[in-house]
């Protein structure tokens, strides 16, 4: 990853978040118009640039001089903040490059989102920022906020929130629900740095804003609401780029529900629903996803705390045993570890706490803890002090008149080691004044968090995200050199043909180093036997066409032929099975093939997608495909770290191990099957649409692709 | 159900909730002390009848007179709150029989908490309360509050709280914890009709309290924290009467990470967690289990509503679409559906729309909801109007100036139609005034809640209570004779062994009206071969010994036999093997099986928790049981319900449906096998520990049991 440039064009983005000067097209004087809320704010939070007020119908607003065009204002825009109807957008934009303008921020509706119209519109649109060197946000958008210079060039309400100091910047696709971030967040004491509202994408997309964000000193989380990327190639090099950085991009996709499977003849292209795909992505590059608001900002207020995990074994703290044990589970079902304290750990934890307290992790410490002095301390000290505990998650109790002392044992103790430590205990989650032992935990940088499942998560999705860079970070070193590409047709074997025949695409398969199955392709009773003999009984037969996907469905495969005249039997039914079946198909004979025997079934696949590309595909075979859709994807190409983690996802991965005494197959073999399939896909990206092998026959030591099909 | 009397004791139960006075022993001048917080609630809160303080030490407490011990207290003393010494309590507990006292609130710790010592102890309260016909709550517990009457015999810090009016009833096992609910029921405007922390249970328990609930008209939800049943069976008779009166209990029980695997020799044994068999019962009588303690409140607050489902079609309104998709996912994930709308409805909301909205559900009402006059109730009335939808889910904004008119409108609408109707809109979650629109709404009952997806949440698991209500009023009629039992040698067959061999665990099955697999008993190679013929072949041959529980390790079985000579030769090599692995074994015999051909593998099973009684499994054979541990518990006795809900509760159930051009399997014959096995245990509860039928193979129509084990 290291070696690939960053080539995300970021150009232009910096005039949004930092213009020296600001036009509003079509300022209003009404503070609650599109055209008035931005001029308020920009003024209200003392914006330093200039402000140009443009509207015909006015000579002063709010205070200013208002022109009547932006070519009419003195000086250099930098920015455009633009709300007019949509039938004179084209006109202003013609305007804005005529004036020099940067950057325009276009809150105006009725383009692409009523209808083709207006998808010609913004198609105009993006026609005239290239050809004037500016760019558009927008439109149909919230616009952008940027805290730390004042720029408010929004409409949204929360432009008249007192801005909570912070370093969120959120990326939104929904304007509306961005700023139902924005407000939680500030609700919650998680500052945002900045807010940018998409629209419509018709110029710059969602990509170029945390592209931007990522160089931006402000911010050290990146929240984004995203519906669909415009261009997935873009998000991954910005994804990848955000895990160089180790700058977390915390995402909120919906959408689970399936909105319907996909036409395709493959298997991998019909499990491969969208969000499988999508989650498959952010899983892949480190891309933290969360299934609701509030979690965003318990990631941020965690993430805040700037403390790198050693490990993921946590020491719980609390109050009452049985909130210490609802935590543990969740930890324990998100990936952290609860460990057993040590001996020694136990037996000092033992002196400090009341008899009927628990030294157990988790560790009850009773409702004593908000009544005897230094206890909490006492707990904290010593599993600070146990090099087997990586995080420490404590449900304090602040009762008067101990709330203070309590609270600065707690900064003393933070600020005395470099562990992770988070607090749980209420905190307010509105604008109201907080209590002032909150204030100084959270002066001294100590996350607290009200809610212990949440602060669970939040722990849980930053020690996978931490262990998401470290793997980045030695992504080079990790990956093995695969087999190279040793036949020269594959590009004109595909091309020219909607598919290839079991043969022709296990022969591709095996000039990417993928084993494959002893088989020849016979054309006659005869050379099928003549074939068999070589291969040695038993064998099976096949039929070859590219025509028939669905060989068994055909009658066209017999297993286990044991004699000559088996074979020629088979042989002669398979034929006059695929004739009545399908008589226009184009048959280029029949394989004979050796019968594998034991091993463990599994799938490998790929299909392209039209946002990210290629995804590859592993499952189980039988039923953990067909019944329980237990399959992982990766977008191609992967690393061997990526192919690793596509194996261990899936929930039956234990049937690879030793199961009824069978020793464990060779997960090596099916990464190195995976990897190769990424290469392929990878190489002929163009010319392969999707792409089975079903299955692999994977052996304690090695693996077999027993059939196979490659479409383009 | 209906035909079983309840027969959970609660009396004297109610003189925890309604005493007429109140002695503290061990009263103190201090109120933050145990002795003297409840003294001041008192006080403070109004209670109308008689208080007495009791402590040798003082003549007045809190300007009442003070008596040396509670036999000095003139007149009747119905509750005595004990806050003394652990050394002292014995003697303060005969003192209270002497004196007629009712109920002990017993908040002294130091017993089984601490060890065997304290168990004694506690073990000698019970009689000491049994022999004067009082009940004790606690010891080493936090009290009990009823708020209607002011009865404030609890030391928590809640007691200091004012109490929010509501119809919420606590009983915790954990006094921490459970105030930890109270408070954050109570910061959400939840109000709490009582809370009664159970500690060490001596005497009463958690069932007490909460069977009184059932009867309690203050209380319309009741909220538990259980960490683990004194009495299953009384928690069960609980929970049928609950169901009786559509009285919901929802339950946070702790503890899902596995504590280690006990020991079993059956399959159905190892699988069964503690934490499995607790699900299973909330499962099976309707107990809403929650993971969080913000789930009591907001299902209170829905609940609260007061609203029947028809049925689980919900509509989302939501003003921002990302939002509206975001809650469906979760309604969707929960069971509830989230239907497309009839043309009709579509045609009437996109006239309310503006052009950029979307009239699919979820619908999307744009930010404009908050501006245009009416857009909010017009949708609603067409939602309202539209027969098949039975609950909308609106996310409502509200910005001044029109936050109250939107309100009235809401409100109008609520009081104009019987469906369920939820509001998500940000509430404060303290203790500070609310927003006037806010309490409009809640005036006029409408469920508001600030999460949407906790709203979600708390609409899906009504709707499955309100089933399991519904289910529960159709239990008897649902439920068909079993087949009677023929064997009378059951019990005897069981008595004086470990175990049963297959053959002899078959014979039993087959009383009860299980099919079995065809086969006989041979104790001669000669006589193995005349059955085989008899059954036809092939056949399986398999050494029965009771003390011979896994027949495969043991070199015991051979399979798919088919002719004289290979049986013959099985028969020797077969006992040669046992008399090898097993030389101790006292072999019956060689059973002759007929082979099963096709159908599908499933697993039923037994195993007696010590909380519940027996726990009947149900799992699909081979992975789904070894890798995926994909079963399903319920506790004997089972109604058809029941049995029918365990077969569609595993995740992989879709492989009794057609698979691979299969024929669907007789689902019937599961539920009836299911059905057998719990009339079986049920018959013979102390005999059988432990029963496993694996396989038990399905067919398209009718099942076989291929194996079984019982195990006494």
């Amino acid at each position: 990853m290291a070696s690939r440039a960053f080539d995300t064009d970021t150009s232009g983005i910096e005039f949004f978040y930092d213009p020296r000067s600001i036009a509003i097209i079509g300022a209003s004087r009404n503070p609650r118009k599109p055209g008035g809320r931005p001029l308020v704010a920009l003024q209200k939070r003392g914006y330093s640039g200039s402000v140009f007020p443009v509207n015909p119908q006015y000579d002063e607003v709010a205070g200013l001089v208002c022109y009547p065009t932006i070519v009419d204002v003195p000086g250099d825009v930098d920015m455009a903040i633009v709300s007019v109807p949509a039938s004179s957008v084209l006109d202003v934009l013609e305007q804005c490059g005529e004036k020099g303008v940067k950057a325009v921020v276009l809150f105006s509706a009725g383009f692409a989102e009523v209808g083709a119209e207006g998808e010609a519109l913004q198609r105009r649109m993006g026609e005239i920022a290239s050809a004037n060197d500016f760019r558009i946000l927008g439109p149909n958008c919230l616009g952008l906020m940027n805290i730390g210079n004042s720029v408010m060039a929004s409409f949204a309400h929360i432009v008249d929130l007192e801005p909570v100091p912070g370093s969120l910047g959120l990326v939104t696709q929904s304007g509306a629900f961005g700023a139902m971030i924005y407000a939680e967040a500030n609700a919650a004491r998680v500052g945002c740095s900045s807010f940018a509202s998409v629209g419509n994408e018709a110029d710059t997309e969602f990509s170029d804003f945390v592209a931007y964000l990522l160089e931006d000193p402000a911010t050290e989380v990146i929240g984004g609401y995203l519906e669909g990327a415009r261009d997935g190639g873009k998000l991954r090099r910005v994804a990848e780029r955000a895990l160089e950085r180790g700058k977390p991009i915390v995402m909120l996709k919906v959408g689970r529900t399936p909105s319907g499977a996909r036409a395709a003849s493959s298997h991998t292209g019909s499990l491969a629903g969208d969000d499988q795909i999508y989650d498959a992505f952010f899983r892949q590059f480190g891309i933290v996803r969360i299934e609701a608001l509030s979690e965003l900002t318990a990631f941020a207020i965690v993430h805040g705390g700037r403390r790198s995990f050693r490990g993921k074994r946590v020491a719980i703290l609390s109050g009452s045993g049985g909130y210490g044990v609802m935590v543990a589970d969740k930890c324990e079902s998100l990936g952290l570890i609860v460990p057993e304290l040590s001996e020694a750990t136990r037996e000092k934890l033992q002196r400090f706490l009341p008899d009927f307290g628990s030294s157990r992790n988790p560790i009850d410490l009773t409702a004593q803890a908000a009544v005897i002095p230094h206890m909490l301390e006492n707990c904290f000290r010593t599993l600070v002090e146990d090099e087997d505990i990586d995080i420490i998650l404590a449900h304090a109790i602040f009762h008067e008149p101990n709330a203070m002392k309590i609270a600065q044992e707690i900064v003393k103790i933070y600020e005395s080691t470099s562990k992770a430590i988070v607090i749980m205990t209420p905190v307010r989650a509105d604008f109201g004044p907080e209590a002032d032992h909150i204030a100084l935990l959270r002066t001294a940088r100590v996350p607290v968090l009200s809610d212990g499942l949440g602060a669970a998560t939040a722990v849980a999705r930053l020690a996978w995200y931490q262990e998401k860079v470290a793997q980045a970070g030695s992504r080079e070193r990790d990956s093995r050199p695969l087999a190279t590409a040793s036949a020269p047709d594959v590009a004109a074997a595909l091309r020219g043909s909607d598919g290839l025949s079991e043969h022709r695409s296990k022969r591709i398969l095996e000039s990417y180093g993928i084993p494959i199955t002893r088989e020849a392709l016979a054309t006659s009773g005869d050379a099928a036997v003549r074939l068999a003999r070589e291969l040695g009984y038993p064998v099976a037969l096949k039929v070859q066409s590219a025509a028939i996907a669905h060989k068994t469905e055909a009658g066209g495969i017999r297993l286990q032929l044991t004699s000559d005249d088996e074979v020629r039997a088979a042989y002669a039914e398979i034929l006059a099975n695929v004739e009545r079946a399908a008589p226009d198909a184009e048959v280029e004979g029949v394989l004979v093939q050796e019968m594998l025997e034991g091993g463990v079934e599994v799938i490998l696949g790929a299909t392209r997608d039209p946002v990210f590309g290629h995804a590859i595909m592993f499952g189980l075979g039988g039923i953990f495909v067909e019944v329980l859709r237990d399959v992982s994807f990766r977008i191609a190409p992967l690393t061997r770290d990526d192919a690793r983690e596509m194996v261990s996802e899936v929930k039956g991965h234990r049937v690879l191990e030793c199961v009824r005494g069978r020793p464990p197959v060779d997960a090596d073999a099916i990464v190195d099957a995976i990897l190769a399939v990424s290469r392929l896909v990878t190489d002929h990206r163009e010319d392969i649409s999707e792409l089975d092998i079903n299955p692999l026959v994977v052996f304690p030591k090695g693996a077999k692709a027993a059939d196979a099909l490659i479409r383009s």
